[in-house]
């Protein structure tokens, strides 16, 4: 039976101490992958503890993919290729070209980088991947070889049709869905769609490569500005603009989410303009807390909605698998301008991916990169509230970072150098911002890379 | 010791028939693996045929990969994994979209299809790749989590630029190489570093691809007629182009190499107008017979050619990883002006191509398939010649078709709709030329799909 001194635990919760043993107990090998654990109650008896503790400890454990329940059967340690990778350093991205590597060498090792919007690839669940990539390989070279169809292999469009539907509640067909090779290719591909003679609204702030990747497909950008609930509609119907570029289910960096009226009002301006919205829906799985919010596409009636993700957010950044979903005249449009394209994802990947995602695992890992990100928050909020210094923080339940409202009054600049010099990087509203617009005094806190 | 009973050969050559026997007793599994073959004196005497016969089978079986010489030791039959697949046969791509679907539902089922240059993937080294592949996965996450630099991985440029010099005799350092995903998707990159309000001259006959992207990137196209030596100076002056897209080792469909006093002054012109010419070299491994052609990269002085190249037509079409070479200067502008996007290619595929380059595989792949092509170009150019029409074989001696020049008055559509008749598709020179030319009497014959 399992023996833990319930003494040694110091200032943190019983059900907490017993997770991190198990947890240390499962890692080192001294509970062997398959094996059972014991029951709530015999575990709570043996180390006189509440049968909620444990029970706590078990669930933490369960979620995090460690263990798993069987019904009527108890509680079992995951088979060792399912266990969630520990944790392993990640180096930056090396460039290659020279200019960019002399700046490399001269970046500062930060104690804590707030300002990298990096998600964590040291979880993911590596062995399972690999797994499915040699089955994906001892398929053979017949299908493996053949070119994909214009927009992505079959098996995947129907997995991600289905995990649209379950997770998201948008009703999208596969023949509707256009995979490519990561969503800066696929906004370059609805350019050639709808026209670089359009102007397209983007948010401001917004991640400055958005703009970037229209202006380099030739396309007009005009930025519009926000309030407590996205986007304006009075400042975008001002504008030339036929296309909107949005994030409603969090935007980046003000974590604004879209409420229902505003993303009606939005669908309306588009119906009305006979213009579109691309939904960039790239955070949605990272909502941590509160009802997800229902996406545009799945309210869009006028067929003026194309819906996109990505997967090097969710599961690693060197995967470039993204895919968007377009409304029924817009696709065929688009099979007769673009289908001439071939798909720029190899055959391969996406059908390791589609297997990924019909056998659950990528639910799984979503479910305990939730996880991970929680913890990471709660650190990082920790950290910052604990700071001594007066400030604010807000939208920290959705997506990958939160913000941080400064009562000070020294420009960002100066409050940037300040954290500089104790080894914190901080990046500010303010650099996202097209409008020249001052001090914000407010902080974007990014944790997932932490 | 090897023992065939040559008077069985019927009419074919003796070493031809040996190297049959061999190949057959290798593929079925009588010669081992690992195991050495009889020295060629040997064999020689024990069946009866000249020393100049083995040697002659001995070298077939060396090009095809099935044996390898090892030096003052003999001949050896190739380790199992590397020997070359067994010909499966490869069904048509599966597109998803309906309307495409049922199209392909109507799909004629040809006795030969000489109008799809489809390559033949069949011959793929699966096994060599599994392998490979399994190695790169046992690197790791964190190497193969990591986004790639925005150029690609520095192992896949390194590979490529030793590659380029040994057999193309390019010297481009790996910073001034470019690696996305497909040639169509580098174009579009192309375009966005040099302007869309740039002209774009494109041969005329060419493959229609390269006009459709171009124009769904927003440039305008013009097409330049060709002689006997490629695209006509004097007329690509005359048009507002500044920036020449051709393929100067194989054109497709003519067939035309083109020589060096053409290259160079096509090279002129681009000097003269500042302008950029960019090689697509998709088809020079392929050269059948004859020296290979220098690049105009090579021969280019002035930064003027942007090299572009493919792996999808030497690999497989589902593999899509494509590369282009930049002059110095344009490099740099590419990495102020798009070095923000990321790598179209996974990491996973860039490492496991690098591989595969760096250990000569492709080398011997495009050996081996020089062979095989070679072969189907000879069974087709007997078709043709022993048809008892009155026709004449052209541009028989690189890439992968050659031009068959009709003695008719028959209209092409005629002749196509007669050749349907007995279950032949052909596709003839008057379909890829912009200018409207009426009856060209010309057959593109595409064999490697056979």
């Amino acid at each position: 039976m399992l023996t833990y001194d319930m003494e040694k635990r110091g200032k943190i919760p019983r059900y907490d101490y017993l997770y991190r043993c198990i947890k240390a107990d499962i890692l080192e090998g001294r509970l062997k992958s398959g094996s059972r654990l014991p029951s709530k109650r015999a575990l709570a008896e043996h180390i006189a503890v509440s049968v909620v503790t444990v029970e706590n400890a078990y669930a933490q454990l369960g979620s995090e993919g460690y263990i798993l329940s069987r019904p009527r059967s108890g509680y079992y340690v995951c088979p060792a290729e399912e266990l969630p990778a520990p944790p392993v350093s990640v180096p930056a991205p090396s460039s290659a070209f020279l200019p960019r590597r002399e700046e490399e060498k001269t970046e500062k090792k930060w104690k804590y980088d707030f300002a990298s919007n990096r998600i964590d690839p040291s979880r993911f669940p590596f062995s399972v991947w690999s797994r499915l990539m040699r089955e994906t390989l001892s398929i053979g070279g017949e299908e493996l070889l053949r070119p994909s169809p214009f927009n992505g292999e079959r098996a995947l469009r129907e997995a991600i049709a289905d995990y649209l539907l379950r997770s998201r509640g948008i009703s999208v067909p596969p023949e509707r869905i256009v995979v490519g090779a990561g969503t800066e290719y696929l906004y370059g591909l609805i350019v050639q769609l709808l026209g670089r003679e359009r102007v397209y609204a983007v948010e401001d702030p917004s991640y400055p490569k958005i703009a970037q990747v229209y202006r380099a497909n030739g396309a007009a950008v005009t930025f519009v500005p926000m309030d407590g609930q996205g986007v304006r509609p009075d400042r975008l119907a001002a504008t030339s603009a036929a296309v909107l570029h949005v994030s409603p289910s969090h935007q980046y960096p003000t974590g604004i989410v879209t409420g229902f009226t505003r993303r009606s009002e939005l669908l309306a301006w588009a119906a009305r303009r006979e213009g579109y919205v691309i939904e960039d829906d790239y955070d949605s799985e990272f909502r941590l807390a509160g009802k997800p919010v229902q996406p545009m596409q799945a309210l869009d009636t006028a067929g003026r909605v194309i819906y996109v993700n990505t997967f090097s957010r969710t599961l690693a950044p060197s995967m470039r698998i993204s895919y968007m979903a377009l409304p029924e005249g817009l696709m065929r449009e688009f099979s007769e301008k673009l289908g001439f394209y071939a798909c720029t994802v190899p055959v391969f990947e996406q059908l390791t991916l589609a297997k990924f995602i019909a056998e659950g695992y990528f639910e799984r890992h979503l479910g305990r990169m939730r996880n991970i990100y929680r913890k990471k928050r709660d650190e990082a909020v920790c950290l910052f509230a604990g700071s001594g210094y007066p400030l604010e923080i807000t939208a920290e339940d959705a997506g990958l970072h939160f913000l941080v409202r400064l009562q000070t009054d020294l420009p960002d600049e100066e409050v940037r150098r300040r954290a500089a010099e104790r080894g914190v990087r901080l990046a500010f509203l303010s650099d996202f911002t097209a409008e020249a617009g001052g001090a914000s005094h407010c902080i974007v806190v990014n944790y997932s890379g932490l």
